[in-house]
């Protein structure tokens, strides 16, 4: 129970669980294992290949390339020959069946036709290749086509391998829909019974908007208006007919408002989440009960007599770790033996073995407590008095504070005027002082230590003083004096001033929120894969419905139908009045930032230069992005920031302490030996309270 | 613990909890004991009268009128004489003086003044004389005089011993300040780093809006444009000048909503929420603590001794239970009495006497098995074949089936066109049929059955069905056949519809959601409260700042000043372009509508027609109210249905069922003496999974 606590709460911390990882590593190394056993030495090639990040990569190169292909379809934005955009298809339709055919080597082939994800691959590039065949024929002929398989190229983020956080998401919006469905119905219900009474209240008023139109008279216009309500696109503009005719009018928006706005959203939220909350955690119960199954198979395929128990002894205990994270360090791997192997006998039991995973979860640094580069170069010049003085001014508080302060005074000039050029130089000296910061600490620590992956702000601090002076060399190279250049160059300056959040950060509720939000960084782009797809799908269809409806004409252009977008239907409209020319579905990123128009605020004058039923294609967008998925990401936040908060509370009693003090013993065994162990990544929780990773004089005694 | 685990949950459901109401009852009741013992017949009947719900109702009626005092004040909506409002406003602050008089006479003068809310309630009273003294005083020698101590009204709805669910709301945001401070600092750093990238960016680009005002060129004016952004205000607008200019900005518009929009939003309701739960458990196990001590101190002035045991008899105890709860039956209280003195000793222990809050805290309703009136009136006819097949009929569920069928076609026909008369007559129709339902049942069932308090859909069907006849009735005496009065009627006509809700109610899912909804209904009323303080106190500010600087003119109206809200400031702005002129200062009523339309969507044209600085009072009252109290509500919502969830899924295990359990002996112990018991209220829950109480053919048995 306290196995699936931690699991659970690591799963919620690192959507994109390490654990998991592992899963599937063992997944394989189990089938590995018996290829080993069979001597199989092209299938263990063929394995390590599968796995190997270059293909990985690969795979996700050849998606990017199939996605991007919509820039350079027609609508395009930058038009190629249809011929040649089919052909790069064609490549990446066949490097996904490649790769498909590779899997199908790899994993027994019952197991390979069992899996949907497969599955649906295959018929994706199936249909793919039919749609451009029936393209080219129509064309051929001369009729009217649709490359109507784009709709579908998402859905093969979803469906490779690497997919798996992805399909996991959608699993749980799935299991979240039957009540979602439900509360809709609900929420829907109370639309259209809202709109009945206002068709009751308004029709025979004769009210009229300020353009001048009919107030509220057809019922499916007001049905419309009053879900646009929901979305607050349209308040107060949908109200004010009728509140400039009856103060009490306001009252019928007023209940609307409260309930089909506020209660309801608020349900659509407490359903999404509670959800969100099951599923999460019957997934993560299910994979410690996979990972448990996999590794007791994997024991069994391992395991040796020795008196009366059967074991793992330590030398197939390390070639199985050696072969399932060959990147690992010996130290490292020992130190792992250690923890499994307590009693020191060589050789462990199935409960030791099973606890595999967990430890290799758990990223252990190993750092050699080696001396600074210079101290190994020049001991005497690094050991001399004034060396030393350095480096014990580098260490000491008030050094963080002068750079706290630094930075202040910096961000006072920044929004000081940059014309001045008195200013505008004093940037250099910032950039001078920030460097003489970066160099400083680098003497003083190692350089290693300095640049360990999880130092967050070194790494930003270095990227931060150091761009600007790339910029500048490029810029100096280029010679191009331009003001754009000189913007980049100021923007690149103003960035730094994000280290003020360093100086809020030492406050420690700020810092806790801080830190959340960096580690939720990961599992973002989980939800921005999730938003593509969706986007991308929206964007297709879009395409095809409305390309072309709408023109944009540049801020010079003198086009007599720019006042209009280019449509006469919209001529007077609130959307050419708005000068929203520029929101269209002409080509995919147009229709990607309208998307994002719409996922903030539900607004569109596609209806006018199509047919109302275009609203069909709106209201479905508002309901799958904002009702679902938006809900989604505030229960992730929502559940990250509880999970921050609860650990902080359970300190003693979470098992997570627990782990920390059995390996805390791990340390100080290894301290003598000359290495010092940090673990990071789930285990930062710790760390994040003690501060050490972001000052790393600190923790490099 | 359990104990805790059920008032904590009893707590969310019910906010306004009957437990707390009873904690303060047996408060009183402990010093009213004390009373009883000193004789003190005087004292005695002033503490009757303070709680006496004639005197709670006088206090609650003063605070209204005090407050809607606003509605009559310069700026009026009603102008009244000054001297007018001035004495009702010296009768309402006598009448409070009075009222915390009785106070002080009825609890001990030391505790009296140690209570923050009754030396407020003084200082609200002084401060209010003291402020119309001012008043007059300068009235009389021509100066200009701000009624300020308007602002304090609504404080008094805080502050009287009734408002204790509003002290908790705000003890409740006041303990979640300062976290939200830390989120809204970062948040306010994250909007002002934006804000100087956008100058940066944006400054020297020469852009213009679409009314050809200069683009993002004040670093002031970019801070607010970006700060509305993040209520959506004035998305896509703020970013089209931009865009328009190049894609790529979109990318700075799409970070800049990402982080602030949704993001901070999520911290901000995940801190609300996290303390929201924090302080609910507090206050629980606060109050299960002062309730256990308090009846401690009760139990040792009523114990007796009885060999080695101090007890308390019967007597006492029927004694206690009729002062503290004079409106409970004899049957319930033997009920209650049979539940703690389980052994049948006569007398109870402490730990027994200890839990009688929580016995009075579950409402029981006895309801004698008594046959329906016209059984006892003419058994022949009621008990003849005829009679007893329509009560068969009632009871069967196609009656129920064919009434939703009826409910489906009427709203249908309401969607119809009411102008043909045939289909505005089946309304007729449809009454009679829906008038022939409640008869009938009545005929079957109880009257008393039928109508008891928690049968909220029998009453809610009644009124439905009653209310058109009586409008009726009303039309044809007054014999106004105006356009209104059908109108009102067509409107009652289409609340039937609701009753399409019962139909999908039975949809279990369904069923859930809305009877959360129903339940949370009194609770509403706690953030009705709050908000009505908040709304009051911006109204009153916001009057005295920008009252008669936007005139409304009638739509009819040809005035010249029309065009632009009678503000020559207005001319050409958007504000005047949309017909924005009612949304103004200058009543109490449009006030509270355009607070209402900030709380939806922050926009205002007010900065045009006083001064920019205006624009504090408007980002003030967004963080007062929707990163606060918005939150707030929302985390209400979660909570109360997340509680529903646990119930649904821990039925067993829930201390709940075992009160249930507890009480369904009690039950069969008195079916058998005529009596039948029904738990509600909080123990509702398990009624409604049972549908007991929408279906008075099942319960009564």
């Amino acid at each position: 129970m306290s196995d699936l606590f931690w699991h659970f709460h690591s799963g919620v911390l690192l959507f994109k669980s390490i654990t998991q990882q592992n899963v599937e590593k063992v997944k394989g190394s189990e089938y590995f294992l018996k290829s080993l056993y069979f001597d199989n030495i092209f299938f263990h090639r063929l394995y390590l290949l599968y796995n190997h990040w270059g293909m990985q990569f690969l795979v996700y190169a050849f998606i990017v390339i199939d996605l991007a292909l919509a820039i350079f379809e027609d609508p395009a934005v930058i038009p190629l020959p249809i011929w040649a955009t089919t052909m790069i298809e064609i490549v990446c339709l066949s490097a996904f069946g490649f790769r498909l055919v590779h899997y199908a080597k790899v994993i027994p082939l019952e197991r390979f036709w069992k899996d949907p994800k497969n599955i649906c691959i295959i018929v994706i590039i199936l249909l793919s290749l039919v749609d451009i065949i029936i393209y080219w024929l129509l064309k051929a002929i001369g009729l009217f086509a649709v490359r109507w398989s784009r709709v579908l190229r998402p859905l093969l983020l979803v469906n490779i391998t690497e997919g798996r956080q992805l399909r996991r998401a959608l699993r749980s919006i799935r299991n979240a829909l039957p009540q979602i469905l439900c509360v809709f119905l609900l929420f829907m219900f109370s639309v259209f019974m809202f709109s009945l009474l206002a068709l009751k209240l308004f029709v025979k008023r004769g009210l009229t908007t300020t353009d001048g139109d009919a107030y509220f008279t057809s019922y499916l216009e007001i049905v419309f208006d009053l879900y646009v309500l929901v979305t607050t696109a349209n308040s107060p503009d949908v109200m004010m007919p009728a509140y400039n005719s009856s103060v009490f009018f306001a009252l019928f928006f007023f209940i609307y408002i409260l309930i089909n706005t506020y209660i309801f959203n608020s349900v659509f939220l407490a359903i999404v989440y509670n959800n969100y909350k099951k599923y999460l955690k019957q997934e993560v119960r299910q994979l410690v009960k996979v990972k448990r199954h996999k590794m007791v198979q994997a024991f069994e395929l391992l395991q040796e007599k020795k008196g009366e128990e059967t074991v793992v002894t330590q030398a197939s205990w390390n070639q199985l770790v050696r072969l399932v994270q060959p990147d690992i360090s010996n130290a490292h791997r020992e130190l792992l033996w250690s923890v499994s192997d307590n009693s020191k006998k060589g050789c462990i039991g199935k409960g030791a073995f099973v606890q595999l995973p967990d430890l290799l979860n758990m990223q252990v640094t190993i750092e050699k407590a080696e001396q600074p580069p210079l101290q190994t170069l020049l001991p005497p010049l690094y050991l001399s008095i004034p060396s030393r003085l350095v480096c014990r001014m580098v260490r000491h508080r008030l050094f963080v504070y002068t750079y706290d302060l630094i930075t202040l005074v910096n961000a006072v000039f920044i929004c000081l005027d940059e014309e001045n050029l008195l200013i505008a130089n004093t940037e250099w000296v910032f950039l001078a002082l920030y460097l003489l910061e970066i160099l400083l600490k680098l003497y003083t620590f190692k350089p290693r230590t300095f640049f360990s992956r999880h130092k967050f702000w070194n790494w930003f601090d270095t990227i931060i003083v150091i761009s600007p002076l790339i910029a500048m060399i490029i810029n100096s190279v280029v010679k191009s004096e331009g003001y754009t250049s000189r913007q980049i160059l100021d923007i690149v300056f103003i960035l730094r001033i994000v280290r003020l959040i360093r100086v809020v950060d030492r406050i420690k509720r700020v810092g806790v929120i801080i830190n959340t939000l960096i580690k939720m960084g990961p599992t973002m782009l989980t939800f921005g894969q999730l938003i593509v797809v969706v986007y991308y799908v929206f964007a297709m269809v879009g395409m095809e419905l409305f390309k072309g409806k709408i023109h944009f004409f540049d801020v010079k252009s003198t086009h007599p139908d720019k006042a209009f977008c280019g449509n006469p239907l919209l001529k007077n409209s609130s959307f050419a009045k708005h000068n929203y020319c520029k929101n269209n579905f002409n080509n995919v990123i147009s229709s990607f930032i309208l998307l994002l128009e719409l996922t903030v605020v539900n607004q569109c004058g596609f209806t006018a230069v199509t047919h109302v039923s275009a609203r069909i294609f709106f209201v479905l967008f508002h309901i799958v992005i904002v009702i679902i998925i938006i809900n989604i990401f505030i229960a992730f936040v929502l559940e990250a920031f509880f999970v921050e908060y609860t650990m902080e509370k359970s300190d003693l009693q979470s098992s997570l302490e627990k782990k920390i003090k059995e390996l805390e013993l791990g340390i100080k065994q290894y301290v003598s030996d000359n290495f010092l162990v940090i673990i990071n990544d789930q285990l930062m929780v710790k760390y994040q309270l003690l501060r050490v990773y972001s000052y790393p004089c600190i923790i490099s005694y």
